[in-house]
C-alpha cells in the first residue's frame, strides 16, 4: 500500500473560488489488480475550463462531485505494473490529476511518447492548451494569409501558442494580457503590439491604435470588454475563435453583456465557440508541426511551476487573478 | 418633361427617426437620352436596413446623403425608352426607390420575369427578404434534417419566409413576434409555437416551454432579450444566423449588451453574421425552389401596404414599432 494526497472539492464556489472550497486528503492506494498499474503523478494541470465543473451544472463535461478528488490532466511514471502493456518506469499521461498517485486500469491512462519534449509540456504547449490553440487558429478562425490577428489572454497558456504560431506563419499579431511582465513576454515571443489592458482606459481605442486597419481574427480567451473591441474593430468577414471567456467563469448571473454585437451583421463576421475534445483529428499534425517548430528553435515554450499538491488550489485560484505567464502547473 | 415627386433625407436621425428627418419634394424628369429610359414606380419597398444609411457612418452600403433622395428597390413601368433593350410597358426592378419615378440609364434598370407572380412580390418573399431568409437558413443557419428552428421577428418580411420554408422542410418552429394579431398570422402560416413577446415577461422561460430540448437554429431579426434567450435555449452546435437587430439599429450608443454570450463557448455555437447580396449566387435556386412552393398553394406571401409616395416616411418609421404583417410596402 501506498499513501497519495489528494484534493477534493469540499463545497461548491459561489462567484470567485476561494481556499476554502477545497480540502487535501490522504488516500491508501490499493494494490493494482490484474489488468491495473500504479502510477505516481510527477506533474499536474490546473485550467480555467475546471471553473465550470465546479457548478452543479450540466455542460460539456460532467459536474465535479463533492467531497471526491478532482480530476484533471496528469502525467507520472508507472511505479507497480499488473498489465503487459505498460512497465515500472513507463511515462504516462491521464486525466487522474489533483492527486499524487493512483491505481487504475491500464487502459486508463496513455503512454507517452516524448518526441524529445519535457514530460510537463504535454499539460501544456504539446497538450491541449497547444492543440487548442492550433484548432482554434487554424480550424475555426479559418486563418488565412494576411490575415491581421487579435489575440486576447495572450501570455496564457492557449493565448501565447496562438501568438506564436500566427507569427511562425507570417501575421501581424496583436497581443492584450495583464501587467508589464507579460506585455514583455509578449515581445519576447514577437508579438508586433502588446497591449497591456490593466493600464489602457479604452481597450478599443488601444486596438484601434494598434491595428488601424481592423483585424481579421480574434481569438477570444477573455470576453467582455474584450470582446466589445474586437466587435468595433473587426474587418468584414472577421472570424472569432470563442476559447474562453475567463471573465465571465465567476459570474453568479448573466454578467454585464457584450455590447455592439449587431456590428457581426453589418460586417459579416463569424463567431464560433469550440471545445478541444471535439477536434482530436488535429492532433498528429499539430503535434508534427509543432515538433518542427521546436526543433527550429523558433517556438518558447513558457510555464509558471506552483510546487507541491497542497498548492493546487492556489495555482488554480491564481488563473484568475493572471498570476501565470504561459501554462500554470503543479510539480507533484 | 415629367414631374416625379421624391422623398429626401431632410437631417439625420439621432436614435429613432422621426417624420421631420424627411421631406418630400418634386422634380421634374429630364427626357431619356440615348441608351436610357424612363420610369414608373408603382411600387417601393422600405426596410429596417435603410435605418443604417441615415448615419453617415461606413458600413456595407454608403450612407445616404442629405438633401438628396433617399435610395431603395422599387418595381415600375417602363413609360419611355431610347434604348433598345427595354420598350415601354416593361416591368422593371431597380434601386431607384423613394420617387414616382426617374430617367436613367438601361442597364440601371432590370427587366423583371415575374414567374406569375404579382410584381409587388420581388420587394417582398420573392426579392430581397426573400432571398435573405432562404441564404441566412440554408447556408449561413445551415439547416439540417430534425433542426428546431427558433425565428425572432417571425411575421416581418424575412421572419415569415423562414418560418414558412421550415415549415416547408418539416421542421419545428418556434416563432417570436410583438401582439395578438401577428401571433395568429403566425399560426396561419403553420408556426408550432408562436411566442408574443410582448406579453412575456420572461422571453428565455417562454421558449424553454416552447423548446424543452432546445433549439438547434436561430434565425436573428431583432437581437437584445431574444439573442440572450437564444443563446441559453440552445443545443450544442447550435447555428445562428445574424440577419439583422432591429431592436439595436436606433442606439445611439452601444446599446445595453447581450448577456450570457459565454454559452456560444461552452455550447460550440457558431453565430454568423450575413448580407444577401454576398450570397446572389443562391438567386437561381431560390426562386426556382420559391416558384414550386408557391404554385402547390403552400406558401402565402403577406404584405402590410401603405399608399402614396407622401407616406413613404411613416410606412418607414412604422417598421421600429412593428406596424408590418409580412412586408411592408408603398404602392405608388
Amino acid at each position: 500500500m501506498t499513501t497519495s494526497r489528494e484534493i477534493r472539492l469540499k463545497s461548491r464556489p459561489v462567484g470567485v473560488p476561494t481556499a476554502d472550497n477545497f480540502e487535501l486528503a490522504s488516500v491508501e492506494l490499493p494494490d493494482p489488480g490484474p489488468g491495473e498499474v500504479q502510477v505516481r503523478n510527477t506533474w499536474m494541470t490546473v485550467d480555467p475550463y475546471m471553473r465550470g465543473r465546479m457548478n452543479d451544472a450540466p455542460s460539456y463535461v460532467p459536474p465535479f462531485q463533492l467531497g471526491e478528488a478532482l480530476q484533471g490532466g496528469a502525467v507520472g511514471e508507472v511505479t507497480r505494473s499488473n498489465d503487459p502493456s505498460l512497465k515500472e518506469g513507463d511515462l504516462v499521461s491521464s486525466f487522474f490529476g489533483w492527486r499524487e498517485g493512483f491505481t487504475a486500469p491500464a487502459q486508463a491512462v496513455q503512454k507517452l511518447d516524448a518526441h524529445g519534449l519535457p514530460a510537463e509540456a504535454f499539460l501544456g504547449f504539446a497538450g491541449m492548451p497547444g492543440l487548442t490553440a492550433y484548432v482554434g487558429l487554424l480550424r475555426i478562425a479559418e486563418l488565412k494569409d494576411g490575415d491581421v490577428v487579435f489575440v486576447s489572454g495572450a501570455a496564457g497558456a492557449v493565448g501565447s501558442v496562438v501568438c506564436q504560431i500566427a507569427k511562425l506563419k507570417g501575421h501581424t499579431v496583436i497581443g492584450s494580457a495583464g501587467g508589464a511582465d507579460k506585455v514583455a513576454f509578449l515581445k519576447e515571443i514577437g508579438v508586433d503590439h502588446a497591449i497591456d489592458y490593466k493600464a489602457e482606459p479604452d481597450l478599443t481605442a488601444a486596438l484601434m491604435r494598434a491595428a488601424p486597419g481592423g483585424i481579421d481574427v480574434y481569438f477570444e480567451n477573455v470576453g467582455g470588454a474584450h470582446m466589445e473591441a474586437a466587435l468595433m474593430a473587426a474587418k468584414p468577414f472577421g472570424r472569432f475563435a470563442l476559447c474562453g471567456m475567463i471573465s465571465q467563469y465567476n459570474n453568479t448571473d448573466l454578467g454585464e453583456g457584450v455590447r455592439g454585437l449587431v456590428m457581426a451583421v453589418g460586417k459579416s463576421l463569424k463567431l464560433q465557440g469550440f471545445i478541444v475534445s471535439n477536434h482530436q483529428d488535429m492532433q498528429v499534425q499539430f503535434l508534427k508541426d509543432l515538433s518542427g517548430w521546436v526543433a527550429s528553435g523558433k517556438f518558447k515554450g513558457r510555464e509558471t511551476v506552483r510546487e507541491g499538491i497542497e498548492n493546487a488550489p492556489a495555482a488554480f485560484l491564481g488563473l484568475f487573478k493572471g498570476e501565470n505567464l504561459g501554462k500554470m502547473l503543479v510539480k507533484l
